[in-house]
């Protein structure tokens, strides 16, 4: 199809047929589908038909062998015993009232009467659709029986992400990343907030210097920037007011775990603040509460294609913030039995175990962890008024892992500069700007950073980050 | 402010002071602004206090020294005086009646009781704020009287960003810019289409070698993405449709003009077409309908102080999609004395003479250009069916200027493979899986990539596409 003209086709949409106020039986319609299944006799063939947009939906599509032509009819049914699976073909055909069991239409089928090849695909993939659209439970449940159903690997699944993603689950996860960024915005734009787009390509060596990706700028040396936190906060002491950003986030860290990725999506607020961060700490519940609750109304039917490959339950939050202190927190570990330091980051287990305690005592797979101590956070951070060990900065949980992290930041200067050190350093270019915009005055202000695919991850019960990235990135793959 | 606790202050919006349902005289409030003017006397000080999340509202706000407390009153003028421009102030006062020419709220005045200083900005700024505030033309016409203003050049702009941010102008063009995303998206949203986060870390070397700025990535080579152009594709063989994306786009081109950056951001979109490439032509004209009437209705405000700075009038289009043809194109530029070649690109200046020739023949400031030689286009452009010289492919004009370019795809593996060539390479190792997704079966797609700085600073008329990125990069500014 090189575009030649428009032949005047127009084509159903598969999840309309047998639908309500969709294409009935006895209408005549040109489909464009995926082959999905091709069940060939001598004498008949049958096609599941997958819609190429939505691909929960599944029509049966069959021809049976004419006494009038019979020389044409053989051939005809030859060649579509020979279409191979996942090609995509436009089918003309009557619609006809059945019951069929195995497709998403089951009220109608379609009798073939024409057939084209659109795009072909080789006899033998990678994977099989089905054998990728399984879950766990039923491949576990399979093992005892004659025929037990093989996995598909993670890595032959991320070699040939473009086939992963046509497993509907695969597809709904990706509707769903796409839901929360939409609902993200929706919520800050209410909130007076605007859209910046700050640069990726930073000047100046940077942190530690392990952590960051590297690059030749015009013979000069620049850097991936590892979060828009410097720029947001200039745009405020540019007096933006109230910005956002959603963009790409670069991490050269050799984390080989299940929620670490190399680059991701972050999704990015600072806010100038009248009185105190706890304006901040508000705004980012009733965030995640339009989040939550738009996901679970809006995105329903997406959701539940989600859980029935992958299981899991809705996230269960609290209508006022849960918000927990450092101390408590160490407490509360302490008291389970826990050997957890005052001053020292939480490891991912003591994460998990806070996590249940919290579920346990307050019913919430959500809260917010504020006043980590001073020395787990960067020197921008706001110290506490009361007690300079701890700082006026947060994470956010879900299912007991991290998903957002912020604070109020230092906008004194002075503060700022004294609180810089080599140990805690950043990219120097930037951040000579960066004090300079303060020094000609900038509002107090706070702000958060979230990983989109934690997000995501998490609120689906997913076993790995990768599932919520469309093509993940980690130490060990670049590719495709 | 370390937010120690909640004063129990409520801050009225500056906007807000004598108008329409909002604060009236009368009434005592709190404020917190910039301070944008000071003028003292011996026994008064009048301050105008700029809102800090919209610059174009200003108050004035005044103290006059008192017969009850001469020292007390004093000490307070002298300390008002001493305020530096720039600086971040709470100021509590009584909101009485008055007339302020110089204020945008005009009918009240603030009769300063009390006066904090949150943020300091230094006795001598880079640059005046009402120097950077002023248009073209009225510098050119103070040039022969006896106090010409001086003009701030676009270097001191860009080297302290944050204070040109505070410009009301240009304060105004990043929520323009702001909006111009939230329209995009909002007409996407309801063709259907979902956002997707494509990598910017992109393995293998890559075109031609110059145009790329490439990255150790953990010991092989990567490069950062010149545009998401082959994995929005891949999303289309992973059947999601149709799919934008609003990104970071990395040019390595040392071109030090006024309108190309080395980052800007991508509005790109690409969709599986049913017949023909004139569906997403039709989607893309409406795109922008909606975008332009959504900034004219909507916007007008930012709108209106844009433009009180830098002129521009809104722009001009057709209902209907105004689609030229190359050749016919070429015609016209030939009719009108110039020479064009058939099948070479437009010069930039051709193409501001081709706009100006469809303006005056159709009236309008956009138009799409259709059917594109081949020989500049990359290998993955459809050829036309009728010529293989020129290809389904276009570009979108804005006042002569190109803003955004497409095409339909080579969806066919072997014709890609035959149309790929090392002049037109690509970074191999995404290709081949590129490639490889198209053989596993693709829907025929085209799309589109459109450049949103360009789209902001065209249709603002600015001079240059740096005012309409935040913090721009260029060959010789990585930096703030």
């Amino acid at each position: 199809m090189r575009s030649r003209g428009e032949t005047g086709r127009t084509f159903a949409k598969i999840a309309t047929l047998g639908e309500e106020g969709g294409v009935r039986a006895g209408e005549t319609v040109w489909l464009r589908g995926r082959v999905s299944a091709i069940r060939g006799k001598g004498s008949s063939c049958f096609l599941v038909l997958r819609a190429i947009d939505s691909p929960s939906r599944t029509v049966q599509a069959c021809y049976f062998k004419s006494k009038e032509d019979a020389e044409g009819s053989k051939r005809f049914l030859r060649f579509l015993n020979d279409l191979t699976l996942e090609s995509i073909v436009d089918v003309k055909g009557l619609v006809a009232a059945a019951e069929v069991k195995s497709c998403s239409q089951g009220s109608v089928e379609v009798q073939i009467e024409r057939c084209y090849v659109l795009s072909k695909a080789p006899a033998i993939l990678p994977f099989l659709m089905e054998d990728a659209a399984r879950s766990e439970e039923e491949i576990a449940a399979s093992q005892g029986s004659e025929k037990p159903f093989s996995p598909v690997y993670q890595e032959a699944r991320l070699d040939n992400r473009w086939l992963d993603l046509r497993v509907p689950a695969n597809h709904a996860i990706m509707r769903v990343q796409s839901a929360i960024c939409q609902l993200f915005r929706e919520a800050l734009y209410a909130e007076n907030f605007i859209e910046i787009h700050t640069p990726k390509l930073i000047s100046g060596e940077s942190e530690g210097g392990a952590e960051v990706f590297r690059t030749d700028y015009f013979g000069r040396s620049a850097c991936l920037a590892q979060s828009p936190q410097l720029y947001k906060q200039m745009a405020i002491s540019g007096d933006l007011g109230r910005v956002f950003e959603i963009g790409p986030v670069f991490r050269a860290e050799k984390s080989n775990t299940r929620r670490h990725l190399c680059e991701f999506t972050g999704l990015d607020l600072e806010m100038a603040i009248e009185e105190h961060y706890n304006e901040t700490l508000l705004l980012l519940h009733s965030l995640f509460k339009h989040i939550f609750l738009g996901l679970e109304s809006r995105f329903s039917s997406e959701l539940s294609v989600v859980r029935s490959q992958y299981k899991s339950l809705p996230v269960q939050f609290t209508e006022e913030p849960c918000i927990l202190h450092w101390e408590e927190a160490i407490q509360m570990l302490r008291d389970a039995g826990e050997e957890a330091e005052l001053l020292e980051d939480l490891s991912s287990s003591l994460e998990l175990k806070l996590g249940e305690l919290v579920k346990n005592k307050f019913d919430t797979d959500f809260f917010i962890l504020d006043r980590f101590p001073a020395a787990v956070r960067p020197f921008y951070t706001m110290p506490c008024p009361d007690d300079e060990r701890f700082t006026n900065s947060y994470d956010v949980f879900l299912r007991g892992q991290e998903i957002c992290s912020g604070a109020q930041r230092v906008h004194d200067p002075a503060l700022l500069i004294s609180q810089e050190s080599p140990k805690k350093g950043m990219p120097l270019e930037p951040l000579q700007a960066y004090v300079t915009s303060f020094q000609h005055g900038v509002s107090p202000h706070a702000g958060a950073g979230i990983g989109l695919e934690r997000v995501v991850f998490l609120y689906l019960g997913l076993d790995n980050v990768r599932k919520a990235s469309m093509f993940p990135r980690d130490p060990s793959r670049c590719s495709p």
